[in-house]
């Protein structure tokens, strides 16, 4: 099965038609619908098929128990109305690289895994990587379970709904074990390919980035009848926040954004007795990530205290700095290095968004490949990446399998 | 059946356990209870239900056709997560009132109705007085049938799905025609008569108020890797909108709130495409109130100019300056008077809160009573009225209906 007609089989399962985005949130139909296309690539391929413990997918050549394996993949989910590339780029891409090595007779001498990680954008229960944190150690069952959707559903509720054992889940440090080198091709989400005129680079480090609540806490009271002085408006200290994030960002060279929130009761004519906003917050290193938050917080906390309102600051999530592996992204460049001979130059780039490959970088020697997106626009539909710029990364990742399962 | 019973019969409808508040919204399960209630307590007493083609329900005591009717009464739905008091309190008294004038043993010259207007708060559709609107003639049926709720859901399809026709609705003079005087008693919304130390107060005029929906439109990217140079966030000049709103009506004595706001796509990490936020902004005249806009939408352009988003603000809706009728007026004064010889002043007071009453006045001679809220507080589960209050709204509304059924 071709590049192609992988990619025309993913794009309708769960597209919007109205924002013309993708809508597939851990433990949906849409979601499901991902998953058996991905386990009908490794059957048909001969490949073993299983779900881990935390619902992560594997297709597997060679056995898996010996140890020292080769791993590529990275999601199939989305955020709400995200593009097409952001994940199933590089799980298409896995399966097609795969293909290519056994067209070129490669002889694989250590076992190739391709991995589709559950829950990489967290859309739905608000934790991204829940597949590989849950894997990795770096979330409990215990806070896998307290995880909640925006209809009440817990992340157990709807595993099980799902056929997937909620109890099951936790660390798999066995599996982890086995994985000699991890390689996740992404689509690039920003514009650094494009600048350079480069089709795909491969990663350097990862921001310092977390996700915080702000939780402001007045009265629900009539719009129309309650006098100015008398209202405790959790919206006002929430926009002066919003204004004070993107300023403390600016400042230190970073970013920080407010593109969540939920209001209650959220009438026309009531003020709101609760606004939550969620901040998005990274930066190049972890000293300017701490300048911006506490500015944000200190702003959001004198404002919030000008209007009787309570404030509850929580840190959702928190992934620190991520250096990936120097020996395993030297060989890259070092296999990619031969395609310079026919002009092809490797970029080495760093990113702000938070990657599976992010996650297991502290237990698996950890790679990523990063292919051009001419508009720079992630997480939507605008998201974009050419043709031959898809096949050139197709074409580099079995490079780069290649080395490695010779090796 | 006493105050007592009705009260505490409505009480559980449409309660929500979590906040505590009600759910009570047109065209809901918890709306046809309220509305199988109504038809209940009509048909307990003997009189005449019926439910326009509006969905008004009417409960008629005496010949409708004969003219000149005396009509009491207010609405039963609710604002997300409201108080108990707004609305069913008009309701409840207006049956308590006509137990009291038949245990007075009052003779009844003119027909009189106790009315409950549908769709009053517009919690669903975002209109408030859907059903007294569409009888006014101050909505067409084709304006009403293209209302949506949050789900995307019509005005008309909720309707139906209800058992109601919504091919049927639109204008009813002949049925207003029949209306000699309209008296709704509603809780107060403010704190005046808390202020003055009065259980019962008489309305003067409503203040001209609208609400306008502010679209705030960029590009959705990733919070993570998008510069902020490379930004078109709608939530930046949403934020300044919010605080220009507060500066505004503070310097016109006005208020002026951004109480309900939808983000698209809302995920934690995506800076929105969109943003929108819901206005309702009210003062004591035309002149302030169109001051306090023109400042608001002067800010929110040069804000999403500044930040590459675009702008559309649409006025949902608009109700100029409503002085009630000052015949009807003066006769509740003179009526209620008789009990100042008891101590009982009625202060008359002006409010910033939308009515049925406010939409019927175009029609119909109308008047309103407030009855003490000593909390002040409204649209919350806070708002609150003390029993004795309560029932001194209940004789102060059967004196006025005694005094206009027996002219």
């Amino acid at each position: 099965m071709t590049f192609h007609t992988m990619w025309a089989e993913l794009l309708p399962i769960g597209r919007s038609s109205a924002s013309g985005g993708y809508r597939r949130f851990a433990w949906t139909a849409a979601d499901s619908e991902c998953r058996a296309w991905f386990e009908e690539q490794a059957r048909s391929r001969g490949l073993a098929h299983e779900v881990d413990r935390n619902g992560n997918q594997w297709a597997w050549l060679g056995d898996p128990a010996a140890g020292d394996a080769v791993v590529t993949g990275s999601h199939l989910d989305s955020v709400p109305d995200g593009g097409a590339f952001d994940g199933p780029l590089g799980v298409v891409s896995s399966f097609a690289a795969l293909d290519e090595l056994r067209a070129r007779g490669v002889e694989f001498r250590r076992p190739l895994a391709v991995v589709n990680f559950g829950d990489e954008e967290g859309a739905r229960f608000g934790l991204a990587c829940v597949g590989s944190r849950l894997a990795a150690g770096q979330l409990t069952r215990e806070q896998a379970h307290r995880l909640t959707d925006g209809d009440g559903v817990t992340l157990a509720q709807a595993m099980e709904a799902a056929g997937h054992d909620p109890d099951a889940i936790g660390p798999d440090p066995e599996r982890l074990g086995r994985i000699g080198a991890f390689v996740e091709l992404h689509i690039e989400q920003g514009r650094a390919l494009d600048l350079s005129g480069d089709p795909v680079g491969v990663a350097s480090a990862i921001w310092p980035h977390g996700r915080w609540r702000f939780d402001f806490r007045g009265e629900a009271n009539h719009a129309g009848t309650t006098r100015l002085v008398d209202r405790r408006d959790p919206m006002l200290p929430y926009a002066e926040t919003v204004l004070a994030a993107r300023r403390e960002a600016a400042l230190a060279g970073a970013v920080a954004t407010f593109g969540k929130i939920a209001v209650e009761p959220n009438g026309v004519n009531a003020i709101p007795s609760l606004v939550r906003g969620w901040l998005d917050s990274r930066a190049a290193d972890q000293e300017s990530l701490d300048t911006v938050l506490s500015g944000i917080e200190k702003a959001a906390r004198e404002h919030a205290e000008a209007h009787g309102v309570d404030l509850d600051v929580v840190r959702e999530s928190f992934t620190p700095v991520v250096e990936f592996d120097h020996v395993l992204r030297d060989e890259l460049a070092r296999i990619l290095g031969r395609g310079q001979e026919r002009g092809l130059t490797v970029p080495v780039l760093g990113t702000g968004a938070g990657h599976d490959a992010g996650i297991l970088s502290g237990t698996v020697p950890t790679a990523m490949l990063f292919v051009r997106n001419p508009t720079g626009v992630s997480h939507s539909p605008a998201e974009d990446a050419a043709e031959e710029d898809c096949v050139a990364g197709v074409s580099a990742l079995a490079d780069v399998l290649e080395g490695l399962v010779c090796r």
